[in-house]
């Protein structure tokens, strides 16, 4: 298969255009860079040596004997350049990561906030636009979020996308099948709800094969790929808005910081090892949609715990303590949450689920690197609203500044 | 009250913008003159002979001894500019046109669908930020449309905004309201449906009141204050992107072009008079939500119809011929449709229904400037899709080209 991977110099993006290679398909990569101009921004750096793009592709030319292409681009700005990539590269598949992916940034500020919406929804819309003007039959496989179905709302196991109801006509109440009400909690999670717009009126106007993967929180850091050369190394982050709740307490126990929750730590959430997340996206392309079906929505996570739960399983491998802060986000204090996820497991996937040995392997990263931690970047920063930073001690929201140009 | 107009020299916001000055509210209008420059891209201009902005204010203040000041600016890219006039100007009330707001236009190509998503929502996102930044509590109207729910999908009458569903609970079926799902015929109908997210992300978060109207296509041209003076004539679109359905029929009965009914004229439409546009405008920005309410939907418009009784209608009254043609747009041939609109009416609005009389007045414009209309622009040339395009007699959808800058 031909895939285009957009995004993939990224943390989910480079670690699947690796997997992609290695298992036999031809794979390239269009990303602007745009992730680690971020990092400039933030003063912050991953807590992994990540080498840069060029040796990162030829390092793997070395170690594998493939070669995966690399096309700077900015997808959702350079249209015509996208469009002639399509035309004359000719994937079979594009998997779609081309979109600014931390809620905690989107909520910096008014800039953030602009930076984000920009961004990811000119992003989306350029790639379907440009597989409709390319004329070209590409499925198009893209990361969602399990954010887009905002917490615990139904009370009953979150589907795949799609929410059977009942409504009312004047026949009587009738069953109908529902894109899952939105309910998103950030900007970011907002966007993946616009995505998902975006998909269901290109699949229905165009009839445009599409997969929208709405993915758990991704926990660890390396695969099979990204262990064989140190060149190959996959980003890991821990700063206060683009490190993932597992990963920010692995990498604070190293480090002797305390382990911080937001609020009770009651927020249950849904989880995935970057391991399965590779895997998943294989599983996702090898198993499209027909033309002229709907979008195909897969939720792309293996189990769910609670973010107290996380943090004493933490302290008890690492033997850190816990420090309970404000929360910084407008959201409910406990929630339950239970989750379909049948399609992926049905394809073949075996989860690798949360045990004391994988933490054990990450938390080694993290000791290994812990020194070119900056423990100043651990805090949330990052405010929902005027509320949440008043409690957080009176700290006004940041003010808007300069971000990364895309 | 103090309102800023986003949008206020288009056609719906330049009668919006006197109206409520007339009405003895302070009015300042913000707009780059995108739509101007939309008619230079497309080589057609009103059929009225519209002023330019200075000269319209000037006429106002002269007729009225009123002053309305214009603000030049893009809302969506200059974001520092909106927040100073926020900040400087301080308005009670935002009314929020400032988005590409035709249909065919969005459809055109790649390059409008571009366009018209970059545009509407970077406008939206960026007027709600702004608010939340300036710290003032400013009571947001936008103008949605009717578009947004789909036509005819729920086998009941359309309610506002919501709707009550049964969804199903460890506890059996249970009875939940969410925003109506989406289901947009088109790129620009499908922004107003992501408008929608940004409203309620912004609602909850920062507690922002905010109303959006779900209008109705509007027919006629003139109001009271609009007839003052010729130099305060409203735009008259009768082309295939901008022309409304009605609007366009009697044009083309005043020159002696068959009426383009598309399909079977079977689609069934809700519809408004420009006079009751206004009105209800006016109506909702001095019926604002509460602070912390949810998003306030009502559906602004008075009455439906079916394409082709209206057809019949203006042919009855002009002797016109009508003409059958393929429908451009990937739409259902029927549909029938029953709208809610109980709250503008409990707020006082007393609707102007379709009466012979008031078409043959929109009629006497459509023949008085008759000469200045390019029958050439007429045809919609502009397809939703492959398929469509093939069955309008081959033609292939419109390549893409440059459009008119923001």
């Amino acid at each position: 298969m031909r895939i285009l991977v957009l995004g993939g110099d990224g943390f989910c993006g480079w670690p699947t255009a690796l997997h992609l290679s290695a298992r036999g398909h031809e794979v390239a990569i269009v990303d602007n860079l745009s992730r680690r101009r971020i990092d400039e921004e933030l003063g912050v750096q991953s807590l992994t040596p990540i080498s840069d793009i060029e040796t990162r592709v030829a390092a793997w030319q070395e170690v594998s004997g493939r070669i995966i292409e690399f096309i700077p681009l900015t997808v959702g700005k350079d249209f015509d350049g996208l469009l002639d990539i399509l035309r004359t590269w000719r994937p079979d598949s594009v998997v779609h990561f081309a979109e600014q992916r931390a809620a905690p940034y989107s909520m910096k500020s008014a800039q953030h906030k602009r930076y984000t919406v920009d961004n990811n929804l000119n992003a989306t819309n350029d790639v379907l636009a440009a597989i409709v003007e390319s004329g070209l039959d590409i499925h198009l496989a893209h990361l969602g979020t399990m954010g887009v179905y905002g917490y615990g709302t139904a009370g009953a196991s979150i589907p795949e996308g799609y929410l059977t109801v009942k409504v009312e006509t004047p026949d009587g109440w009738v069953e109908r099948e529902i894109l899952y009400p939105a309910n998103p909690g950030s900007i970011y999670h907002m966007t993946k709800t616009q995505d998902a717009l975006l998909f269901q009126f290109y699949a229905k106007n165009d009839k445009l094969r599409i997969t929208d993967l709405h993915q758990g929180i991704v926990w660890g850091c390396q695969t099979a790929e990204t262990r064989m050369d140190e060149r190959l190394i996959n980003r890991f982050d821990y700063d206060g808005d683009y490190g993932t709740v597992l990963n920010r307490f692995l990498i604070q126990a190293a480090v002797g910081y305390p382990l911080t929750v937001h609020g009770t730590g009651g927020q249950t959430r849904a989880f995935i090892n970057i391991q399965d997340t590779v895997r998943c996206i294989e599983l996702a392309l090898t198993h499209p949609p027909e033309r002229g079906e709907r979008v195909k929505v897969m939720n792309q996570m293996t189990e769910c715990h609670r973010v107290r739960d996380l943090a004493a399983l933490v302290a008890k491998l690492t033997d850190a303590e816990i420090a309970y802060l404000p929360n910084p986000r407008a959201e409910a204090d406990e929630n339950e949450l239970a989750v379909e996820n049948r399609r992926l497991l049905g394809y073949g996937l075996e989860p690798i689920t949360l045990a004391e040995g994988l933490l054990l392997e990450a938390t080694e990263i993290a000791r290994r690197f812990a020194s070119r931690a900056d423990l100043s970047k651990i805090p949330c920063v990052s405010h929902w609203n005027a509320e949440r930073a008043a409690a957080a001690g009176g700290a006004p929201p940041p003010s808007p500044k300069a971000v990364a140009a895309e």
